[in-house]
């Protein structure tokens, strides 16, 4: 008689953004006559740019003609799409990174809940308190969590690393030695950001202690500030201990049109034994790469007008964030978050919970956010708004929030 | 110290078609004058058909405009899509599968690759022997497999059901009894199909003893017999012990489009448990939904226009599977498959291995095909061939694979 992987069954309540869109859709349900404005979920609202829709649709040509077409893609990815990256991710930044240590892929979802896969079972992980949940849930469903307390809300075996208003929502080294280490910076959801000097800091300690640093920038092109690396290869000594984690899906609105890739850079060993090599395999044989018309596409994000375009269009998102950010502190509330990313953190009033916040947000002024609970145990009492909106609602929606007056 | 998934380093040599390109690659370096023809790799040749580009082209303009731009997919796929797959592939069979049971994803390749990670490690598979490499790899990544017998090139944990001749490549019910059964029919990579009544066989089977199919069906639009089924659910019973795979790479030409869909029907239950639940929240969790450009493309798959239009490409192909088959039986081969299956499998002469026979047909002919050992030990003495090339380079091939007369 076969059995489940009961790890899914430890698993509590469903995936965050699930449990959110089945709250809303309910709401709207009974309540017909509603403009619901959504600034929860980091969907994107903007179309694409006008280079990408060209890009598309000549890819799109040339898989109707015989001599142009394309089946299978190479297993990393397609050579122009992996140099583009290369050149202008990494080489423009000093990092040296190849295009062969770039695996291509359908989106930094997809890199993050699989990359774990390729470490031992028994490999203890951490992450920042709140954290963006693919990466604990992940595990859970691997077995490499321990038990689950209710109370607390955590798991026995992974080490939370709280990132609190005190120290600017960045998280302290760790007091019990990690193997994987997750960091997300421009961070979701706090919108925090770690400094160069700050990384290094990391980067030194995975170094140290044997460890791997899993380093999402999915959101490195809202950083506006100067000492604020967009990669984790801008440290030095990051190739021996860190892989990145990289997305279209904000810097170009890609979250319908799915890619992303991941780095793994070939001096990252253990025990002599590359990590590159073992991404690959993995590559190889459970994915068949992302279609040739997205990888087109991801071709013209770094063309010149693509990147003027795309320029223009994260400015439209930050405008949003940076409207959030000022209504809101102006009508008391305390915010952060916004300045190097989409995403702004503030604090519930009147002692409400995340959820009551979040109900009281839907019911009373016709707003999604998203629970800072649901990232986790610190997230407690916090609140997530991003800028993803278009103008308009976003005024709306903070005018609505404004006029509750809480 | 953090520490390798130690499974992958059991993998013996690299994913077959890695090492299929890796010797053409070669070849081709060092005889840049040679025409080299592909039979090998089951990829696709023929452009996409012109209601697909059609349908591609039009939802790239919708994603260039706010108010039809598309974000994030729904988990499961878009309703346009599942509600047209389950209309066109189940109802219209008499299969009572409805859309909320069919999960949306960019490929089988994918699909079966993660589907053994809703089960226990503990359980243990069945393979045809041979077998389409990605189904026992990903259990080897998993670490449900033993150990690796260098010597008969088997696991120790796996069992292995051999597809002979002398039972015209089917299996017979095994003696251990499994807990996940993996079937593929039409099969890759001998052609051979189960008619209705030896799958209701299986079918039977599986409820008696408490094991789940996972059945790969995406050969079935190359299906030309009468009593042999599209799906398993045409079996009674199916339901509650089978999920089924299905790809649009072979019927639809998207093998660089990827675009596939799994049903996991909500009866099929482990001790209460559906595994519906574990599936949706894996997709929820660790996979972020298929292009919604590439799910336009999958619905036009099912317009009228579209199935005209693919019925010819299928035929196209097919012709060419039977001019390999009638070409080398009448060059003195042993042959099988080419009628239900764009797959034609076939004994290497003279005593030749499989990779002998690979080698001397890259060299002597210029024709690439895949060696069978590599689809498992069964498969030693054995060769794959396709009908996917174009008709020209297909006729060019078999004419010098008969002059090689071997």
């Amino acid at each position: 008689m076969f059995k489940l992987n009961e790890n899914y069954l430890k698993l509590p309540g469903s995936y965050l953004f699930s449990t959110i869109g089945k709250k809303v859709n309910a709401y709207s349900a009974a309540h017909p006559d509603k403009k619901v404005i959504r600034l929860g979920i980091g969907d994107v609202t903007q179309p694409l740019a006008p280079v990408i829709i060209e890009a598309l649709h000549k890819a799109v040509d040339e898989m109707g003609h015989a001599e142009t077409f394309h089946g299978y893609a190479p297993d990393l990815g397609y050579e122009f799409l992996r140099n583009a990256i290369a050149e202008n991710d990494y080489k423009a930044r000093d990092c040296s990174i190849s295009a062969d240590e770039i695996f291509v892929s359908d989106g930094a979802k997809c890199d993050s809940a699989n990359i774990q896969e390729i470490f031992s079972l028994d490999n203890k992980i951490a992450v920042c308190d709140p954290v963006y949940p693919v990466y604990v849930d992940s595990n859970v469903m691997a077995g490499r969590t321990g038990t689950y307390d209710e109370t607390t809300e955590t798991w026995s075996d992974v080490i939370y690393m709280p990132c609190l208003e005190e120290n600017g929502f960045a998280p302290k080294l760790p007091e019990k030695t990690p193997d994987l280490i997750y960091l997300c910076f421009p961070n979701n959801p706090t919108g925090a950001v770690l400094k160069k000097e700050q990384l290094q800091e990391w980067v030194d300690y995975a170094n140290k202690v044997g460890a791997v640093i899993l380093y999402d920038a999915a959101y490195e092109a809202y950083i506006s500030e100067e000492d604020v690396p967009h990669s984790i290869y801008e440290c030095q000594g990051a190739q021996t201990c860190a892989i990145e984690l990289r997305s279209f899906s904000k810097n170009a609105g890609f979250t319908g049109v799915r890619l992303g890739f991941t780095v793994v850079p070939r001096e990252l060993k253990c025990q002599g034994v590359s990590l590159h090599s073992l991404w690959a395999r993995r590559h190889g044989t459970k994915y068949n790469g992302a279609p040739y018309i997205v990888q087109r596409a991801g071709e013209a994000v770094y063309s010149e007008a693509g990147k003027a375009q795309l320029k223009e269009q994260v400015a439209y998102y930050m405008k949003n964030a940076r409207y959030i950010l000022e209504g809101l502190k102006s009508a008391g509330y305390t915010v952060s978050g916004g300045v190097n990313a989409p995403y702004i953190w503030l604090k519930a009033p009147k002692g409400m919970t995340s959820w009551e916040f979040f109900d009281c947000l839907l019911e009373k002024a016709n707003v999604v956010g998203t629970p800072g609970s649901g990232f986790g145990p610190s997230g407690e009492t916090y609140f997530r708004l991003t800028g993803f909106g278009s103008y308009e609602n976003t005024v709306e929606a903070v005018e609505r929030i404004k006029a509750l007056q809480l």
